[in-house]
């Protein structure tokens, strides 16, 4: 057996193992019962540690190295898998072993005390309960961001943050466009939501029982261009998706039986992140390749579906008889112009989750501008709230009344999970892109909202590629220019327009 | 760290990964999308590849023998948890290391063929298709059989085969056992269906939906004595029960909705597996005692909840006006007299799984004794459909008419599982001595289905032990004689008494 082999194989395991605890993840927030929680825990732990320990150990260094010295190890992206694979496996081996065992553990551990805190401290919106758990989280991410001195790439404090979510992505490429992505929405939202955001009437809203919602999303998603057999939807808390394993895509979703907009996007969001997930060519399979490049480039995917797809007049105009076929009586005053405008409402509201469209983007560059001034100048987390409540004044023009509305409202920081906010709307640009993009190839196919010709589109210009380019490449091959917010910023303009 | 807590810590790593092994298992049988089929193989033969690897490594004997030689090290069962681990371990490892890894990848391997096979020719009754695959079967357990030779306790080439599902008892023990109850069953089942067995009218065949069927097992199962919060009960093909770790068991049943008894009786026999599952000693969490500790003494938990108590008069008496609420108008006419007349009809079949429990026995006996002919007489294969059918007409006067309802029926023998049939046997033989030793202690609360009491004294006398006893002593210990079939054969001749 060659290294590549070797490599192959052993890395196919590790990916086996991964596989096993994302169905573990997948079943802890859809079927466990409540009192196998600390026995999950520790399951998951034990997974953790078993594939760290089997991918960190040297061996696997050396067979990187070996295919990488041999006959077209240094092939271009895309040209050989043995080439592509160790570049990849080089860049994730020498990032997890800058970080000691105990600095990985201990971050586990703080992060995972936190978020219970979290959700106490979130109930009672009291931020100085869950202060000195974010200060700990800060001091064990700057330990672990101390790990990288000298990585090539990374200038920053923040960059091995980010790039454990984005990776190869500077802090500068984010800020810069984030920051022309504010200069772009603020004018925008005053623009949609001084004229009122919409309609007052919202057909989404009434007595929607969950079973309906259940069956209409089943056919709707079946509709998708999913491979046969090879996805499931079952309700959760908080709507995500997992691929399990080749064929085998778990989508969640939540059923609001006053609202009948919370199931139908989110499970559309959690479908265009399955879809990426289903798409990865097969070649790739039990390979760390065959996962999607970035949370940048997946998060595109769930926005496209749910906001591009589903929030379109064509989709929309065809979604109605069904609506009124599913639910008697509901639908029957509204026309698919006013479906489309309460689809499609712009309000400011605290809640980022609950946000729309247009507006989501200032929740989360409030969120990214706090990350750069914690890691980068140094804000001292006493002042978070404060400096929290004065940007939703600056970019959403409103109150913050208590912490619970404001700076607790997001599990992420008590999770440690820093570098993760932006990823949300490098999505949303990335999709604004790849929608122009698609448009330009699809022409009227994508206009009349033909759903497999924008799959096997998406699947040829992105998923297949899983981990083997990079997002840049991935983006320049779709026949995307450089990363703009242009495209994002215009299909909001269309919104706007339908609100005013 | 002493050796104990090392040897702790790895044992509970490996418990760890088998209790992913079993929600994967479970996941399959209940939730997976058919896509993730050939996925899902993967990942569970990278966990047990894994675990194997974990397990049979030197330095795990090496702690095996530090803790055994260590103070107290030889402490009787029951006095020591480091040394019952010790002791409990050290035979397992010795059973591991006894077989390669490529004899046993060629026996998953070959079994897996052989179940797939097994569909189509039981589909086509065609056994010609599945002999050659048997044949490679019962090869490769013969050489399994012979890695042990010398093995302390093995005398006979079944007693490995028997000992990986009932762990210290030898072929001679329970063919001593098995033709005792032969003796006693063949002229009770006579005797019943020369009587015609109970009444022609069965009340638990009509029209009952799915839902309420569901509805109402789980209430049922939620008044059983489980810990809050610490199961659930979900569809599937072949009913079956496990748990995934502490506070967490998954039980499951099937709906057949001409038929109420199908899903009555097998959620109260999986809910029996999962009680013993989950009340094992805390003390045991996460060391390779945390498991019921054979077989038989698992199928002695579920039979003695499906036919002791489910089957009961003060049981079904309770459940009468529940059933005439769920299902209106369905059991109106039937008195609880009548209902436990229903319950307990008994028939001479040709398919096992769907025998009562007074002829049950005689198709698991028919089945052992192929097993010895096999494995102990050299049996030729080709001659098996010829054996089994003659067996059928010998002890329950029936003529198989093709193979799919004789030799083709149960998938054991197709997977390479030789050995497992016995223990349904004596799961029965057990249930009525555990059932007769728990009436001797609580008396008027057991013969009035008091099963909260009934939940308290199996915890105590048999769960909560894990495999820290052999079954002997926790046989001893719960009070009853050595291994006998009079109580069982006295419980049957109840039954018949109903029927006649």
């Amino acid at each position: 057996m060659g290294a590549f082999e070797e490599l192959r194989d052993r890395l196919g395991e590790i990916y086996d193992l991964s596989r096993a605890a994302a169905l573990l993840a997948w079943d802890e927030r859809t079927m466990m019962p409540a009192a196998g929680a600390e026995a999950r825990a520790e399951t998951q732990a034990t997974l953790a540690k078993v594939r760290h320990e089997m991918f960190t150990d040297g061996e696997i260094g050396g067979l990187i190295d070996q295919v990488r010295s041999a006959p077209g190890g240094d092939a271009a992206p895309g040209e050989s898998l043995a080439a592509d694979l160790a570049r990849v496996v080089a860049r994730d081996w020498e990032k997890a072993r800058r970080v000691p065992s105990e600095l990985r553990a201990e971050l586990a551990r703080a992060s995972s005390i936190a978020e219970n805190v979290w959700v106490e401290a979130k109930k009672r919106s009291d931020f100085g309960m869950l202060l000195p758990h974010l200060e700990r989280n800060v001091e064990l991410t700057l330990r672990y961001a101390d790990c990288f001195e000298g990585f090539p790439g990374f200038a920053h404090a923040y960059d091995p943050l980010l790039d454990e979510y984005e990776p190869e992505m500077t802090t500068e490429q984010i800020r810069t466009l984030l920051v022309a992505l504010r200069e772009g929405l603020v004018p925008l939202v005053r623009e949609a939501t001084e004229n009122g955001g919409g309609p007052s009437e919202d057909p989404f809203r009434g007595d929607f029982p969950a079973e309906a919602q259940a069956a209409l999303l089943k056919e709707l998603v079946s509709e998708l261009p999913f491979p046969e057999g090879s996805w499931r939807l079952d309700p959760t808390a908080h709507p995500f998706a997992t691929s399990v394993g080749r064929g085998d895509v778990r989508l969640t979703t939540r059923y609001d039986e006053s609202n009948l907009a919370i199931s139908l996007f989110s499970a559309m969001h959690e479908a265009g992140h399955g879809l990426y997930e289903s798409g990865v060519d097969p070649e790739l399979r039990r390979t760390p390749l065959a996962k999607p490049r970035s949370l940048g480039l997946h998060e595109s995917q769930s926005r496209l579906w749910e906001n591009w797809v589903a929030r379109s007049r064509p989709y929309l105009e065809r979604l109605l008889p069904r609506l009124r076929e599913r639910f008697p009586g509901a639908f029957e005053e509204v026309d698919s112009g006013e479906l489309e405008q309460a689809a499609n409402r712009i309000e400011r509201s605290l809640i980022r989750i609950e946000a729309d469209e247009v507006t989501y983007n200032l929740h989360i560059l409030i969120r990214f501008e706090l990350e750069l001034e914690i890691f980068e100048g140094g804000l001292n987390l006493t002042k978070l709230p404060e400096a929290w409540n004065e940007r939703y004044r600056a970019y959403l023009g409103l109150e913050v009344p208590d912490d619970a509305h404001g700076v607790l409202q997001d599990v992420h920081w008590a999770g440690g999970a820093f570098g993760y906010f932006p990823t949300y709307s490098l999505g949303n640009v990335i999709a604004g892109q790849l929608w122009a993009a698609a448009g330009a190839d699809l022409g009227a196919r994508l206009a009349d909202g033909d759903l497999a010709s924008l799959g096997d589109w998406l699947r040829d210009r992105v998923h297949r590629h899983g981990r083997r380019l990079s997002p840049a490449e991935i983006l320049e091959g779709a026949g995307c220019d450089e990363l703009s917010v242009d495209p994002l910023l215009q299909h909001l303009r269309g919104r706007v327009a339908l609100a005013v």
